[in-house]
């Protein structure tokens, strides 16, 4: 690795401090487009690396352009820097100074690419877009599934962004498990953005916080994402939640971190019964070799704890295996353990009482769902579901997930590891720091605190929020 | 320790999650009055056990129930719940589905107390007033140098809280070194907050980074605080900056984390002649032994540090001591250390172009502060101040933190380990995290995610903030 990314990293770092709001939209507008116009050269070179299918990631790269599109709305916006002013109040005691205080860039952030996401987690991904949209250099970590493909979304990053005018140093990728260490301890590196698996993931964790100042790791590592289905629900609808369930587990070859792991379902219910009769999508080639080994693993552990049951599938493909709740006495973590690839596992209950209990014993996810009809009695599941999860879907299915402003992707460990979301518009507030002005001149001030609020955003103002109404 | 209190706390959690935003602004008034009541014998208790005099301590008393008043209106506001709104959109591909967003409370949280603020920072200081406003239970480890008053607090709080009608478990405090070690390990704590020394605050940040399930830990650990005086304000204002810096650095005795520890002055300059003859305030009882030990082993430490002059004072009292800037290139990390208790350190520089490479030096802090006059070019200082402090004072002083909106205290490592405030506003955010429920019947939401709006707050609907207008 060239070390020389650290120093430049650190100047750009306060270049782009200097940078408006509206430079730094149009930086991630400029790579929109960039990566908008080489679709068909990014498409098939990561088809290549990850089989993931041309349509898919045609449908992911605009999904990537759409996501820094949106941090430029964001930016442009204004709130996420929650300019607030206080004014002096001499009628106190003591006196009360001038106090305004924003949201600032943290410095360099450290990106891990996912192996899954190609694009939207990746070089050009949400962490990456997060990160620039409030000015902050990044250097990402290449995920060695998709290396050639990486080295081209860098070069074409790299010149969107100098294009733009962006500084030298903005960005940078760096390969190899080795930089990846060394980008977590480097002392310019203020932040880390990981996605990936929990092993990985905990040894970057650990990393970051024994450094001599430790720095937030901002890190999702893993999520089973349950599934509740009440005997009512089942009843009503068994056989289009099985096909729901089928076409969401499958999806992508089930090789996304919101994939419906574990399905709470009634003794002899339908949803069961019609899944067994689905034909399942034919077996596609994992990510990676180590992501076909880890699923070959994953499915003959859950296959060799006793009470469990093949319901359909078989080696190499989908498959979807059943157990009595009551295994879970015994078995618990092996059955709600990720198995990432096209696995689920359907626990059968025969009082509904006892999925409460069950779900205490569930880690955190990202995502936790429904499916109730609206006469159940659904509240003390619905706080679990909440306790474990950031995203509760009532009647869907968690795969899928928007790229909005009030998206919600993370959840208690070891979903994330932060209280923020890394996809949807408050993502950029995990590379931010607040800073107080005291008294400050205007002059000394960033323009988003000066008095006549010249960029027009929303502020609260001697503790009164103000939507900005001063023309751009 | 009582091990029955995390059951209680777990049980008071989900109890705390269906009280609203009224009930527990109620919970927190119904504390400020009962300890403003109480006032007398709170002070008295207070005085014996910390020497800090009945005036400074009655004026803690009465800030830390304007801070719990505070909190309280923070929540009848609302704005603090993010509360998002993003209507199904069947025109995208692919459909958007119906995502409401908003933060929820963390769960039980652990508060260290502080030795220096028995009250603003103790028992119902901005920790527990901050958690209690959204609803995360408490459970306090009391300082040991005020255990008595963290015991008449305690029962103060635990009893407004219950004739307030706040759930059992709500509150408790825990005593004894061991007591927070487990407090930091017990899977019922989901965060902690802290306010102490860098030794002891590492240690528990390190005890949370290494559970198995990791929590955040939002500690202050230790500030120095650096004053930059420029030649044209030592020029203008010699004088008053002697006085001024003199009632920083003794106030409390400098027993505060924003204690200007290290000051930035011409060579020659008229602050530091005046403030060598200025009388010294009399020495003053330390908080505890253990402080009075280490202020004089770090006088004696600055002491030895070779080009270290005794500007004022002696043995046991106030002491200002002075170095050459130059003595930072063999001797940084000492002249840099923050000394608790009545001290600060004058730097003379000949150049000022020397103070920018001098405060790549300093460690984050709390605050950093520019005495300047209109002619002084300070763009360079400025941005340096603001890389390694959360506020940035002009043309005062440091000690003194308005409890406000606006207020931010916290800085980088080690001044704090976290991207928030422990003080003023937005320090609720410490103990929340996002959960966005998609399709969700309306029965199911939080009363703040209607779509009608009862709670008249502010919120974000399709991406446009709106500033609440229905009358509650």
């Amino acid at each position: 690795m060239d070390d020389s990314i650290f120093d430049k990293a650190a100047a750009a770092a306060t270049l782009m401090l200097q940078a408006s709001g509206d430079d730094r939209a149009r930086w991630l507008r400029s790579v929109a487009d960039a990566l908008d116009a080489r679709t068909d050269d990014l498409v098939a070179i990561a088809d290549g690396e990850t089989h993931l299918g041309a349509t898919r990631l045609a449908g992911e790269v605009a999904r990537t352009t759409g996501q820094l599109r949106l941090f430029a709305d964001v930016v442009t916006e204004g709130s996420y820097l929650e300019a607030t002013i206080d004014h002096a109040d001499t009628a106190t005691t003591p006196p009360r100074p001038d106090l305004r205080r924003m949201l600032r860039p943290l410095g360099p952030v450290a990106v891990f690419s996912a192996s899954n996401f190609p694009f939207a987690f990746s070089v050009a991904g949400g962490d990456t877009a997060s990160a620039l949209a409030v000015g902050c250099p990044v250097v990402v970590k290449a995920h060695p599934g998709h290396a050639e493909l990486s080295r081209l979304t860098a070069s074409i990053v790299r010149e969107a962004l100098h294009a733009a005018g962006a500084p030298d140093g903005s960005f940078a990728l760096v390969e190899g498990h080795e930089a990846g260490v060394v980008l977590v301890q480097h002392p310019v590196i203020t932040a880390v953005g990981f996605t990936g698996s929990l092993a990985g993931g905990r040894a970057l964790h650990d990393l970051a916080a024994a450094r001599p100042a430790p720095i937030p790791f901002f890190g999702e590592l893993g999520s089973i994402n349950p599934v509740v289905v009440t005997p009512a629900a089942d009843a009503a609808r068994g056989a289009e939640l099985a096909a729901g369930l089928l076409g969401s587990f499958t999806l992508g070859s089930g090789q996304f971190c919101t994939k419906p792991g574990v399905v709470f379902v009634p003794e002899g219910s339908t949803l069961l019964q019609e899944l067994a009769s689905l034909p399942l999508p034919p077996a596609q080639p994992l990510l990676t070799d180590s992501i076909a080994a880890g699923f070959d693993s994953g499915i003959e552990r859950l296959l060799s704890v006793p009470g469990v049951d093949l319901v359909s599938g078989d080696a190499g493909g989908p498959v979807v295996v059943s157990a009595p709740l009551g295994a879970m006495a015994e078995h618990g973590e092996e059955l709600l353990a990720e198995v990432f690839g096209p696995v689920t596992v359907l626990l059968r209950y025969s009082d509904f009482d006892a999925v409460v209990p069950a779900l205490d014993a569930v880690e955190g996810s990202l995502t936790a769902t429904l499916h109730a009809e609206s006469s159940d009695n659904t509240d003390a599941v619905l706080r679990s579901l909440e306790r474990i999860s950031g995203r509760v879907l009532f009647s869907g299915w968690p795969t899928g997930v928007a790229v909005t402003w009030s998206q919600q992707h993370g959840g208690p460990w070891p979903a994330t590891t932060s209280q923020f979301t890394s996809v949807g518009a408050t993502a950029v507030r995990r590379f931010l720091r607040p800073i107080a002005y005291q008294d400050a001149p205007e002059s000394a001030l960033p323009v988003a605190l000066w008095e006549s609020n010249p960029l027009g955003i929303p502020r609260r103002v001697d503790g009164v929020l103000v939507v900005g109404s001063t023309p751009k």
